[in-house]
């Protein structure tokens, strides 16, 4: 999907909302155990419950390996099941791999060949020749970590460099010079004002993609203020908080509930920042 | 496996070599592409010619990943065979995974449970909350990427943070108090001596994954003279040498062989440094 496509969906469907397919076996509904495979009948449903509301999916890879091949084989029917029935949705691979070039070549093949998704998390370590074989496809992206949101942020990506730039903002500067807006994004997964506009000095039009915030909390409105471009410029991830809104036999109900929730403060926003 | 036992392999095999199983299903010999699975009858032909040569195995997941479900199935089956035939091997899965709390347990559980493996690397860029739950495993391995081998090593890892150190010596000042050297490793691809020195004014105990350097060159000294720990504290990591060492029928001779050479060169290297 091209970077025009992917804004053309947002205004149309007037959400920027990015559904987390987080699968965890033991939090599937108790009813869905007896079908002959819980996983893939879960995320099904919570596809066809939210695919109004949202214009990405993000499976985290993890969950489904954690599962051997056969978790494996899941994944591949999820995401086949996207591409099938709801085209429009923008795919990302939540993989957070990285690898020198032969075997980096090896992972886009598994992720933009064989599972047909439109993007992959990668991560910046090992630099430049571990990110470029995944910019070699049209059309297909990589979502660079920049900023994450965990407790470990602290530890690497918030420490300084001698020019006296937070290493994320180096990583951010040194890999925006490999590609362009229309094949890379970010994680960014900080709210705080301070680090959306370190963010945004560095990358003004780059999409960034923002793991699961509280939508109706102050981290929301500081992302729209800060975060957001005059073409939007942001994917909001939500996981489990759609997942696992409700344990019974009502749970797909309760995910497009949540989403859909979720959508409309998104649209809100839309309308506000001027955009639609 | 426990480090003591590893240590006890390196001078019983007098070898600290570990085979790279990145096995490329277009770099297979022709013979072969006539078996049912052609990946595995390679893998279990270049294991059992040299399992006598090495102490452990290091599968890259990026190779069996991009052939989907199968090729995880291939990987799983892999492993199982070094395991029931191979006991005394170490082995290291080779997926540079790294991801928050909740996502990271999932991987642990793949690599340390699923397919039994004794260690999987890891990426640091995430910090502490992505390493440690692959630290809650007894007996089982973080080997943290620090110093690659790449060239895109030059963009973030050689550059210098505001105390004057390099970043991977953050990494590895960072991540070393994390756990210790019975259950971290670390990737140091470097084999010039300053590099070296520098590790392992850090981390002198810890072992170091050294990915494949010409065993007969002047890298291969620089190594021993500046990496190698009373204990040995080196694992030698050969992938395309040893596979790809013959294309014809003759090829698993030819991988033992280039095994053995290396495994001697490295038992000379053993033994002038008194450890054997």
């Amino acid at each position: 999907m091209t970077r025009q496509e992917l804004i053309e969906n947002i205004k149309r469907k007037r959400s920027f909302l990015c559904v987390g397919l987080d699968t965890d076996l033991r939090k599937i509904p108790e009813h869905l155990m007896r079908t002959e495979n819980p996983m893939l009948t879960f995320n099904r449903a919570i596809i066809d419950a939210t695919a109004g509301s949202c214009v990405a999916y993000k499976p985290n890879v993890a969950f489904y390996e954690s599962m051997g091949a056969f978790g494996v084989q899941v994944l591949e029917h999820t995401v086949a099941y996207i591409r099938e029935q709801y085209p429009d949705q923008f795919i990302i691979i939540d993989g957070k791999r990285g690898d020198i070039g032969n075997t980096g070549m090896h992972y886009a093949r598994s992720s933009y060949e064989y599972l047909k998704a439109d993007a992959l998390t990668v991560a910046p370590y090992m630099g430049q020749d571990s990110v470029k074989p995944f910019l070699e496809y049209k059309d297909k992206w990589v979502v660079l970590l920049a900023l994450t949101s965990n407790q470990g942020a602290s530890d690497f990506q918030l420490t300084k460099n001698e020019e006296g730039d937070f290493f994320f903002e180096q990583v951010l500067k040194t890999s925006s010079q490999w590609s362009d807006d229309e094949h890379m994004m970010y994680v960014v997964g900080a709210t705080q004002a301070e680090y959306l506009q370190r963010v945004r000095n560095i990358v003004p039009n780059h999409f960034l993609l923002v793991p699961g915030i509280g939508a109706q909390g102050g981290d929301f409105d500081q992302l729209i203020e800060h975060g957001m471009t005059p073409e939007c410029g942001l994917l909001v991830n939500s996981s489990r908080g759609i997942l696992y809104a409700d344990s019974s036999e009502h749970f797909a109900s309760a995910a497009a509930n949540e989403a859909e929730n979720l959508r409309r403060k998104m649209e809100t926003a839309l309308i506000k920042q001027g955009i639609i």
